[in-house]
């Protein structure tokens, strides 16, 4: 006999039930709304992908490799799960020459690694892309910081968004003397100063052999204060005018035009090294989610690299949903299980009750009926712990007027009306 | 050197480029829609499942685990991709016994089977399900049924539904004096009479071991005339009253009542064999799309089976997106390439425009700015490429009167009007 099949999840991978999953597709709903508001279209890549494409030389690199899930197919071709949405956007690029400049597209998808599991990193996960492709204007940097900002705000979160530039941060680093082959080093301690402080970064600093006058000297250059305005014309005028500095400065102008706030931090430089200009992140003012929930930028050579020719600048962002709905959690409480707006309940002939909810569906009502033709208190409890905020009676006398006596489940008040004005109710 | 990267999709996979993604997530929008009417809401389940869950007796059988990708996770762990929805269902049933019965939920995701690859069979595709788990009563198969129809309708196609009883086709079985061991033999033969004709049929079940006398007696039986409730009559008159003739004249007149149009077919069966009650399926009837778009039916034993406890009667039915999709390319020419509405091209000072394009978003309409500056040829043509309906001209004059040029890209009429105006028009 075999043993009792023991049911768990795979590892590092769950379900979501579903008051969980109600709150992420409003979620995602709000973000495709947002995306299309600035005319994105959608783009679906499947998740299994060529190992040959997902290791390819200037993909997602050694590292996410290690975590990539691999197998067969029957005709033993090697597949591997996708690890981002950027591989398989540069694949799609390379094979449909066909698709015009500038293409904005988004994705939401899963997205797989095999690493280490905690609370905050599973193995599956969301991710949730916008990226414009085929634009060097600043214009199109300034349209992705304008979505972030509109999507938190259409969330309903107070967003704090913080703006800077690889090119401006290696014109600094140019100018405080940092040879070549050591500013990517030097930029990836740099943007341990908020998190670290200063002492950890300078440790770090003298360890990849940098000089403590130079690491004074970038210190003193992005250690600038006032308005964001103020803080770039004070580091031009330490280190003179640049491509990273006009691009900024060109930016920056885009985004006061559109009353759009954010933070220019000249110390942000975010992890990946395929930036490379503009990058930005955003981080929720009032949330116990202190991590960035969205974070992008310019990647003008990742994807010429990857197919091996032509030119694709491109400029884009992530959002964290899994975060993002952290975020969201905390502030409900006692979430409906359930999309249901109106349990109806039959007394007497159940057969008469469904025309009734046939009705109520018609006009947009969210309606479930008692299937079971359980009593009044069963059902009243059901309706309860699934926290469906209405319930409505259909008995013989009441329907034969066209009336159902509706309960609110929150004050427990009832009245006697017609259907159309419940279906009035509710819609309001 | 490294070879020159060959760009391909995974065998049996494919992208889904905006054209068609657009037009794929219209249709899931009206399935969920739909369904949310109904009081189903959403559950997600993971891609990655354990493969003792995927194999365990009772879960997908033989056949499909010959199919099923496998793979290991650093651990060592023994995982698959799903191959269905029901199972992932299964276990989330099994886990969460705080759920409350009936449980009603929809799903929608990639699904994975390793099998030959054609046209119309993908190695990765997308099911759609609904499943109501916890009740027996014939309201819950009218439900499912009276979605489907609901669902076509509201995707603008005319359907046509076939229903029919596993419980009544048993009993025609017994009644014509097919031994119980033959009966799931012969049943699935029947199942073939409209596809390959009563010959073929007739020689598979004398294979069967099957006597051309009893054949006759099914084919008897089965081969009624009239109306529904007069075929059933007609069967009843012949075997007698049974559970499967009870419940389907009950089923009958719920969707009578609610004046949803269906033909009782009783040679209907549907293949899988882990039907256990009313079974029905969907087609369109003016589509080259011949194979059923959606079809389901009553499952009362798998769960409970799988789980090795408890009574988990369910009913559901399984949309097929992939052939809806390709029903309603078949209605469409030159369907746009982006959700764009409007396609906005400054002239003169790009800056001044932004505010513009922010107010129409603002507003719900789909904007998509020049980024880049070009031309207005180009610009144009870049516009009707993608098939955005409109595009308006951004003039400095124009934008000091709060107005634009709007050209109407199908006419190529063009007019002068105000923000609001163009808002308004588009909204319209």
């Amino acid at each position: 006999m075999p043993a009792k099949l023991e049911l768990m999840n795979a590892r590092g991978t769950r379900d979501t039930l579903p008051a969980e999953q109600i709150v992420k597709e409003k979620i995602a709903a709000v973000l495709k709304e947002t995306f299309e508001l600035y005319g994105f279209s959608p783009l679906e890549t499947p998740i299994l992908e060529r190992y040959d494409i997902l290791s390819a030389k200037y993909a997602g690199g050694e590292e996410i490799l290690k975590e990539t899930f691999r197998l067969h197919d029957q005709g033993k071709r090697e597949l591997g799960l996708r690890y981002d949405l950027t591989v398989p956007l540069a694949r799609v690029i390379g094979m449909n020459p066909q698709l015009k400049m500038p293409f904005k597209r988004y994705a939401m998808g899963y997205v797989f690694r095999d690493g280490p599991v905690s609370l905050a990193r599973y193995r599956q996960f969301t991710q949730c892309d916008i990226d414009i492709v085929g634009s060097r204007a600043m214009a199109a940097d300034a349209e992705c910081i304008t979505i972030a900002h509109d999507a938190f705000r259409n969330l309903g979160f107070d967003a704090l968004i913080r703006i800077s530039s690889r090119k401006l941060l290696s014109d600094i680093m140019e100018k405080a003397g940092i040879p070549q082959s050591r500013r990517e080093g030097a930029i990836l301690s740099i943007d341990k100063l908020e998190r670290f402080g200063k002492g950890t970064v300078e440790k770090e600093l003298e360890e990849k052999g940098i000089s403590k006058e130079a690491a004074a000297g970038i210190f003193s250059i992005i250690g600038q204060s006032g308005s964001n305005a103020e803080k770039l014309a004070a580091i031009v005028k330490e280190i003179g005018e640049s491509e990273g500095s006009r691009e900024l400065k060109d930016l920056m102008e885009l985004l006061d035009a559109l009353k759009i706030s954010y933070d220019f931090d000249p110390s942000l430089a975010r992890g990946l090294s395929y930036y490379t200009g503009t990058i930005f992140e955003a981080f929720l003012k009032e949330s116990k989610v202190k991590s960035a929930v969205c974070s992008g930028g310019r990647w003008d050579n990742l994807i010429g690299e990857f197919l091996g020719r032509g030119d694709f600048p491109a400029v884009g962002l992530s959002f964290g949903l899994d975060r993002i709905f952290d975020a969201c959690m905390e502030k409900k409480k006692d979430t409906p299980k359930t999309v249901t707006q109106l349990y109806l309940i039959p007394i007497g002939n159940q057969k008469d009750a469904y025309p009734i909810a046939r009705q109520l569906r018609e006009k947009g009502i969210k309606t479930e009926m008692d299937l079971n033709q359980r009593g009044v208190t069963k059902n009243l409890k059901y309706a309860s712990s699934l926290g469906i905020p209405f319930v409505a009676f259909a008995g013989e006398d009441e329907l034969r007027q066209k009336k159902l006596k509706l309960r609110n489940m929150m004050s427990g008040a009832e009245e006697l009306l017609l259907v159309q004005d419940i279906i009035r109710k509710l819609k309001s």
